[in-house]
């Protein structure tokens, strides 16, 4: 079955238990920070990034340790930007997923440095043994993979093009190169981790890479739409809270339907790539026509 | 000759130019990020954790490249914990080094970007290719030894507690346990990353563990007396800023000559430590006086 809840229900609660794990024991460190550092990584995200590293291993019989361990260090990277984009000089934002951000529910010193600790976490889980289904060069390639996609040329340098762009005017092309590097770097690498960590050939990575991009980009286009017509008690954020910050949407340049036939478009690309893998892509499929049917 | 002017002369030209390669193109990513990241990283720093590995690395003839790396990576590390330490929801500080600080040259949102970014570096870097003088498996253990310093039982960690630490009495030992965390973690980790890019032996690591403990806490004791002693102009940041912001201090618990013999005492046993490697340690002898001795 390859509905997007059966797949989220397979790998949800291996997810969890994993980023419970993840933290060392509090009186290690400071009591109050480890607590912030779980409550941010335990913030019932969908965990998108993480299953995408599993269902891309597992086509090429990854090993599952590997797999727990590349999951558990990009959904760190993930967590900590939102802690960090959450802050009141970045998006100012006091909810996220209809809970208190991580500072106003501890303090903003304490964000920052949740943020700082996550991303380091990210790095230490994913070198502490080695890969047990791919070669230690391999190993390093993934941590390299996941560095690159986080830091100037993915998604922190999406981030400072994102906060430049607020307020402006910008072309289509200019927000699309914010949303590769913003949100589609890291996506793209959870792809290109698990492949790598399956020892999948460069043909099969680099065609997974453009399933990636464009879903990555279809999900990006979806989250503009739905800041339009969703719900803010759906969304857990508040319906049209881009707008308000004045912020430059698919939608504000092609308009709703032209953004959602975008979407669909790319969906279509991400598809199509997947024909060149010679295995069972059916999961990867449901992912790809998940993210512009969701409603949150 | 083992002055310490003579050693960091021999590496800062070094050291300098490869901060000053390490940022992608400024049209890769954010120019203002990219501005941001080159105007932290060239700060005119001591570069003591840079200096420290290539002193170890070189006690074991690590590869150079390899040394060049890992020093790169690991002032990309101190540097990102000086600007989001300085940040208004942390140490609130505008000057460091004589210069103002991120947040006040550029502005907040950048300022946590930019540390976002510089940890992301450090990993990219030291993980951009194979080492040519270790084998893969000691250069994931480098690179799990710089996360783990980094983290929430390193720095992070000990950042943490100290601000929980402000304005509160503590007790020599959980001063030292701040500092163990806080400062010690990284300048141990220097050393260790040192060591393993030369294939060192566990005794040899450490003995030098050792050494970099007490050099560690040796040179956070110099810097409370400092913050007494020193004037604003030699120090780049206002005389009595530890006071005045009511933190807990090695003059505050033992008096102004008892931290000062603690800080003797301490370079001693980290001398001590190096009399047990077969190589010439007179440099890192050098660097442990010198910890004592600076004016700044």
């Amino acid at each position: 079955m390859n509905s997007v809840e059966s797949i989220i229900s397979t790998y949800l609660p291996r997810i969890e238990k994993n980023l419970t794990e993840l933290t060392p024991a509090a009186h290690l460190s400071d009591e109050r920070l480890v607590a912030a550092c779980r409550y941010s990584l335990l913030n019932g995200g969908k965990r998108l990034r993480p299953i995408l590293v599993y269902l891309t291993g597992e086509l090429f019989n990854a090993h599952q340790d590997d797999l727990n361990r590349i999951s558990s260090a990009i959904e760190c990277i993930h967590s900590y930007s939102l802690v960090h984009d959450d802050l009141p000089a970045m998006d100012d934002d006091e909810l996220r997923r209809g809970r208190p951000t991580c500072h106003i529910a501890f303090d903003e010193a304490t964000a920052i440095l949740v943020g700082d600790a996550l991303q380091c976490l990210a790095f230490e889980t994913i070198t502490e043994c080695e890969f047990i289904g791919t070669s230690t060069n391999n190993q390093l390639k993934i941590v390299n993979t996941l560095a690159h996609a986080s830091g100037l040329v993915g998604m922190c340098g999406g981030q400072a093009l994102d906060i430049d762009a607020t307020n402006r005017a910008i072309s289509l092309e200019q927000l699309e190169r914010v949303h590769k590097l913003k949100t589609g770097a890291l996506l793209k690498s959870a792809i290109t981790m698990g492949a790598l960590a399956g020892n999948a050939t460069n043909t099969e990575i680099s065609a997974l890479a453009r399933y990636a991009e464009s879903i990555g980009l279809a999900f990006q286009v979806q989250d503009d739409i739905l800041d339009i017509e969703g719900d803010t008690q759906t969304l857990g954020k508040p319906q049209g809270s881009d707008l308000e910050a004045n912020k430059a949407t698919y939608p504000a340049l092609l308009g709703l339907q032209g953004a959602k036939d975008k979407a669909h478009d790319l969906v279509n690309q991400a598809i199509a790539a997947l024909s060149e893998i010679d295995a069972d892509t059916g999961r990867l499929k449901a992912i790809a026509e998940y993210i512009i049917a969701r409603d949150h």
